[in-house]
């Protein structure tokens, strides 16, 4: 049992982390399914509108409770980026879910202490359904905890990616030497494919062109089910990395991955 | 309000459907997010159990309830296709996210009269939610009225389809037409996002090699909420149809798609 006394502020930390959630819940679903008669091309208003106020709400509860704290959000921008602990927040993950009505979506709250993700929370306002992460502890889905899946190989691998088009041709071409040797692989995951890879469900998910907010919070959750989550080179996620993720169930299927970005990257 | 002879037996039939709904969902939630440490190729072992109880628990319901009707089931074959009343289930509509814990998955089911679908129902057994549509009446979200959107123009639409991979090459050149066209594309939505076409958040769907129980329960729904579902010809999709549909939320949408697919057709 943790009761040293940054095991006591983590687990406060984490506390508040879930009352952040607990704040965009009612905010984000009040906004969900609205009804938007038809799409403008670049219009996403309702997700805009929403993204907004659940990100206003979250920073203003940071502000108040932790003022020394910097935060780095995707609508409101940066401040304090330069101080020790920092909240990366991504109030509505999966914009083209949220404007088509897919529960899916979530709210992605991160805690760095210098500069490394030590707490992270997945939370999904349709279902309630929670993944927390923190660093030195076991992850956690609800009051359970989670573990990945034994997955050591590709070729037994269930794959997920958002979607082909978040890649460009170089991408595409890495996910599809990944996900022709993979078991399975699928589209539409959002932050949700990251939960259920800690929950065992999902065994890798390869991304690119992905902003802090939306990875930051993945780290500790991924990494205390048992999962490595680094970006294509192998490398720690950092506020400075690239947005190329990779994430996968075991060590194992991490490192057969990598090799094949490794000589993928080399016959382009 | 609906008092003869035909429609006080489609309520009975509704009810019915709902029924089977109900003996769906434990069954497959049961099975849903089981362990399956790693996945083979091909085995998609824990859908496949899901898959055949749900289904031989529905088709002992229809043979004890209505031993003069037909079945046409994913899993366990067709019997009394000969017959002026069939039921056409599918268990489990969307094996791969059934199999990677995703939320999206449901069970369908629809009557058909004389060939043509008068009921169906799209079952969400995770999150509970119900599509319903009946001939002559209007669709139903749970216990409310459902509408598609009004939009009329591709270029306002969000394009939903559940993966590229779905599509043969000549399908993928006529989806990529649809879609560059489109102001969103997003993939992964198995039989919900005809759901959501049916309720507005979704305007358009396009997919291809659908067999019957893929695709039978959708057309009382989508018809009912003022959509259009057809072949890729415009024709009426039957038990004979070769599972190539389009869904869109007007009738105007559903034209200019189909002029899409027509020209698409010429270049290529």
């Amino acid at each position: 049992m943790q009761t040293t006394p940054a095991a006591l502020k983590n687990k406060a930390l984490c506390a508040f982390a879930h009352e952040l959630a607990d704040i965009a819940q009612p905010i984000a679903l009040q906004y969900f399914r609205t009804k938007l008669d038809v799409l403008e091309k670049q219009d996403l208003s309702p997700v805009t509108i929403a993204d907004r106020s659940v990100e206003a709400a979250m920073r203003d509860r940071i502000t108040q409770m932790h003022p020394d704290h910097g935060i780095y959000g995707e609508e409101h921008g940066q401040h304090g980026l330069d101080r020790r602990d920092i909240w990366v927040i991504d109030p509505i993950d999966g914009t083209k879910s949220f404007v088509s009505g897919m529960p899916t979506f979530g709210t992605l709250i991160a805690h760095l202490r210098d500069g490394a993700p030590d707490l992270g929370v997945i939370a999904i306002p349709f279902t309630g359904e929670r993944w927390t992460g923190m660093a030195g502890a076991p992850s956690m889905f609800g009051d359970s905890l989670c573990k990945t899946s034994g997955c050591t190989s590709l070729s037994k691998a269930r794959l997920y990616t958002t979607s082909p088009d978040i890649f460009d041709a170089a991408g595409l071409c890495l996910f599809e030497a990944l996900s022709g040797r993979a078991a399975m692989r699928r589209f539409g995951g959002d932050c949700y494919a990251y939960g259920l890879l800690a929950s065992g469900h999902v065994d890798a998910v390869f991304e690119m062109d992905l902003q802090p907010y939306d990875y930051m919070a993945l780290v500790p959750v991924i990494e205390g089910a048992g999962g490595v989550i680094t970006d294509w080179q192998g490398q720690a996620l950092t506020l400075a990395s690239e947005g190329r993720v990779i994430a996968a169930a075991t060590p194992e299927l991490h490192r057969e991955m990598l090799g094949v970005l490794a000589s993928g990257a080399l016959d382009s």
